[in-house]
């Protein structure tokens, strides 16, 4: 049997193209290489997202922009986290052999901290249990499936380390239980900056949505922040932020023609822009139909997910089964 | 209809009679003024006991005790927490709207880093997120059955203090959606000493086990710790720690002759022991008889946990179900 490799999908803000390099693509190849089992982490997203309508909302959207981009239901196995009840039991009983210094150390709790504390407020203000305990939900999310390999950029390591040490802790206490799953680093996936030329973040409002009206997403590319030189002047491909989108989404052969360009001198941001704007279109036009095809029916998404669900939880029912007998429930 | 009262019952350790007057005999009063609910808590003990089979063997000893000595199935509520997994992800939705600070500042934990600091030892050590975590268990073990009222000694008193403030944070984020609990503090327990003349608990290992082989009970009795007085000497009852034990389970009659008999002088402290040895296998004969009939039966206490299981999702599920609808779920 092929290992089983996890992705989470937070539903915390509309799919941008930045996601859809660094995250969509490379997770849709897991398929040829393993039992892929995706999930909407939308109990997760709770800790941002405290709006009913835009939880179910954004819950939809990253379901459709999926499925849309590729994700195959008959091929992997996608559902919600808030369908799998043995989540959140487990979660639960390995909070209880987690001791507190490993949540201390974790990057987003320290993160949070520190911002606190460089603005003079005390540590702890506006941290929920949440944020805290959200490492262990984690790892209850990928140990419930019996997940071997969980792909993920180096700033979520220590995520599946965690993860790793607290079944490890079980399985020593409560005797071999628990599959200890490995994170496999793909320090190669693409990063792209937003409008504004720093990282494309929706915490920073810089992001490009995939599947925006076209005409909408267009005047956010003419948006783009460039210098002022002139079209003649020769310029650094490598520095400009418009080209350094442009080049993830125009065929190789346009790409590389644009470039010397770059390098010779001779073409405008304008024209790029133009450029990029029709490649986004081109690039997402079947997909986009998709994507609207089911947001205008979602009760298609629900069927998929239902039986996504279905199969997951089987996995996950015989986990936690073996988790009560081991600690004695 | 009746307001709903709930009580918990941690299965740490086999129940003493120090249990049976401080907790029981009052919980089990509470059928007379509520809809009462006992539940065993016994994802709960996971933050102590890490062996499946004392677990085991646990729950059954405390849902046989309670059952034994009067808690009537028929006209309560009776079910294990782990029969609910509703609690678990309630508890995981709640986490997202109780800020750090108020763990931070639960006097369990608090407890803890005092004895570590006092120690020489680092804050955490040996503090599990189980522990950290375990007054928002309890707020949604609370919640999970729209309680109204928490029985609870003084030192309780800050649990369910946090369980309304969740409550109450979460109505006001998404709207009006769980009860908010009243604690109802009885202050005129009792409690009584320990065969140390400590107060009789579990941790100090001076407990008289309630349902102990009546041998081996007597035996305990013998080694209850007095003064070195001769039998002529008066004494002051108050002060003597095996009067402070007989006093709540001679009759009434026979604690006035004995209390007499301290003041004049005339009484032996093996004489009292004798009589305390005495009181006690009458108090217990019958439910003893009861207990020992049910672990025989496992089976029957199981029976009634499923049924009273039964009856408690009801309401743990509906009350999910109007949290996940508010938050979006």
């Amino acid at each position: 049997m092929a290992k089983v490799a996890l992705t989470g999908i937070k539903p915390s803000g509309t799919p941008h193209i930045g996601n859809y390099l660094g995250v969509i693509q490379p997770a849709l190849e897991l398929v040829n290489e393993f039992d892929a089992y995706y999930f909407i982490a939308d109990e997760h997203a709770l800790t941002t997202v405290h709006d009913a309508k835009q939880m179910r909302e954004l819950s939809y959207e990253v379901a459709a922009t999926w499925l849309a981009l590729g994700l195959d239901p008959d091929r992997t196995v996608v559902y919600r986290q808030s369908d799998i009840p043995e989540v959140f039991e487990l979660t639960w009983i390995l909070s209880c052999v987690t001791p507190k210094g490993l949540m201390n150390r974790a990057h987003a709790y320290k993160d949070a901290v520190a911002a606190n504390e460089a603005a003079g407020r005390t540590s702890d203000d506006g941290v929920s249990m949440g944020l805290f305990n959200y490492p262990i939900l984690m790892a209850s999310d990928i140990i419930v499936v019996d997940a071997d390999v969980v792909p993920v950029g180096s700033d979520q390591r220590q995520h599946v380390e965690y993860a790793r040490d607290i079944a490890e802790t079980f399985n020593r206490i409560f005797g071999e239980t628990l599959r200890v799953p490995e994170a496999r680093i793909d320090d190669n996936v693409a990063t792209i900056v937003g409008v504004d030329g720093r990282k494309m973040s929706k915490s920073y409002g810089n992001e490009i949505p995939i599947f925006m009206e076209p005409r909408a997403q267009r005047k956010l590319v003419m948006r783009i922040v460039t210098d002022s030189r002139a079209p003649e002047e020769p310029k650094d491909p490598s520095t400009d932020n418009l080209f350094r989108i442009y080049e993830h989404f125009g065929s190789p052969s346009d790409v590389a023609a644009v470039r010397t360009r770059y390098e010779s001198g001779g073409i405008g941001y304008g024209e790029v822009k133009d450029m990029l704007a029709n490649a986004l279109e081109g690039r997402f036009a079947e997909p986009r139909a998709r994507y609207d095809d089911l947001m205008a029916h979602r009760e298609r998404i629900d069927e998929i997910l239902a039986d996504g669900a279905a199969r997951a939880q089987k996995v996950a029912r015989a986990t936690l089964d073996r988790v009560r007998r081991a600690v004695g429930l």
